[in-house]
């Protein structure tokens, strides 16, 4: 596309169904421009299968196959397969449509095959019709465990298993210390002219892609010389547009509001955007080293996504290397 | 069942559709007295998963839950994710249906996990019902290929992807040397009061389970110490029912006949089923080492099926260890 040649590369941080919303908005604004990268903590095994959730929904939805409803899997997807492994005796607490099976097998085939994950990923993503490129944050395994009072437990039977429910007391991510950056993260970092943070719930999903040495060091890069990295609020009027974010916040000792998730990503981003009902943070935000920015943030709709997005690339410009 | 205490232990050895249906008839007439031992060879790997055909189709046809119409899968099988597989570029030839992959995901998961395959396919179809037990013939790998003028092919290959066309000029089964019977096939053939070998093709549906030197030896005891051996002949009228066991057996040489079939079980069988049409070869048969019955032998529906399994059982009547 013509207006594409000169649109910015972006580069977006993401987890699930929000980022996925702000990827799809940046997607409209900037086309093959732009490259997700996606958290990978939240990944699993389920029937000897890689199944990846935060890679796939990010994936149908700028593929334009995903489920607006359930806010996850694919429109119109049946559940054949998921019913005849309940009667196998399958664990079924994961439910997986039949369209996203046949992602995970393929997936888990190609990967078995010798293929790294990035690879993998990107053939997927092609032949589904993705516009931008989404790179797994690693290809190495990360795993998100959060600790409740219940013990220590893999991050998806505490998410869909058990429903959100026990307060999480402590969020680690195994194998982030030793996994590098997916090959092609750390060149697109530094090759953005505008990095994004998307409204992703800022501990499990952002946690796990900050947590990774090679990208966190990527990150200080660009910012160092002039990159904005704009982040966008996922807590919204003191709670999370969608999952547990803003109980997670509040359990492990940080304020549930904009503020909390400003002082989070402060020293990563350089440009925060807030929604107009947390307007009243503005100030306190702007005392730490962030820039603000106001604006409607709950994507109701496609034009509401791609409204946000380019709300956020023209908030980002470039920001003096020297200290405010 | 009551009537099941004092029914005979049966052992079939089986391969594909016609195999299913004499099985199906037998598990009608001794129920849970039945042992299937079916072939292995034509088991391959789709998309990194253990697809079982043979296995399948008499566990589905067991289970009451086959496609009669097709002739394998399941019945009201759909196919959303062998849709969205070939969208993504897998190989599509051997298309899977969603239920059938169900199957063939849970097995290979629990193999992974360090499962023998005996155990696997017996919790799978305890899960589905099935009264009778059917064994792979062996948990090791053996696998039929054929050779044609397009060179040697995996016998799917030859069978799904060419359509049975090319005329199979050799037969071989890689690692049927080397492969043990499974566990309990030995001990369920020594304890058999009466072995039917089902109207499969002989050559690569009986010929793998033969070509297992535990199994023939088993065979050669049971026989040895009378144990009756019937064998019912899948060549009516000189035409396979289903399948290319015609063009087979007169591609390798062979008759196209009962008499054809009864020559390539001399020795192994006792005795030979074959079917009104072909009466004219009754006495060229019992001038080998085979005692003859002329029967009604296409299985149109339940009670056909039912009817040939009882006149199997009945035919067989322990024979004299002495020759004729």
């Amino acid at each position: 596309m013509a207006e594409e040649a000169s649109a910015p590369r972006v580069v977006a941080l993401a987890g699930g169904v929000g980022g996925a919303k702000l990827a799809h908005g940046l997607q409209a604004v900037v086309g093959d421009r732009l490259t997700v990268v996606v958290n990978t903590g939240d990944d699993l095994e389920r029937h000897g299968l890689l199944v990846m959730p935060d890679h796939d929904t990010v994936m149908y939805t700028l593929a334009g196959l995903a489920n607006r409803e359930w806010g996850w899997g694919i429109e119109g997807e049946t559940f054949a397969a998921a019913e005849m492994l309940a009667r196998l005796g399958e664990p079924t607490w994961f439910r997986l449509g039949d369209r996203d099976l046949a992602v995970h097998i393929a997936r888990t085939a190609r990967l078995r095959s010798g293929l790294g994950l990035t690879e993998v990923c990107l053939g997927i993503q092609r032949a589904l019709g993705v516009t931008a490129t989404i790179l797994p944050m690693s290809d190495d395994p990360v795993r998100t465990e959060v600790r409740t009072d219940d013990g220590w437990l893999e991050f998806q039977d505490y998410f869909v298993g058990r429903h959100q429910e026990p307060a999480v007391l402590e969020v680690r991510f195994r194998g982030a210390e030793l996994a590098a950056a997916a090959p092609a993260v750390e060149g697109a970092i530094g090759a953005a002219e505008t990095i994004v943070i998307a409204p992703s719930n800022p501990i499990v999903s952002i946690g796990p892609i900050l947590a990774i040495d090679g990208i966190r060091g990527a990150l200080a890069a660009a910012r160092s010389t002039g990159t904005p990295i704009v982040a966008v609020s996922g807590i919204v009027g003191g709670k999370a547009l969608k999952g547990p974010a803003d109980r997670m916040l509040a359990s492990l000792g940080h304020e549930s509001s904009a503020l909390g998730v400003a002082r989070l990503l402060d020293g990563v981003a350089t440009d925060f955007v807030i929604d107009r009902v947390d307007a009243k943070y503005a100030s306190s935000i702007a005392a730490l080293d962030l820039r603000v920015h106001v604006t409607d943030t709950v994507m109701t709709d496609d034009d509401a996504r791609a409204r946000l997005a380019a709300e956020c690339l023209a908030f980002a410009s470039p920001r003096s290397t020297a200290s405010p």
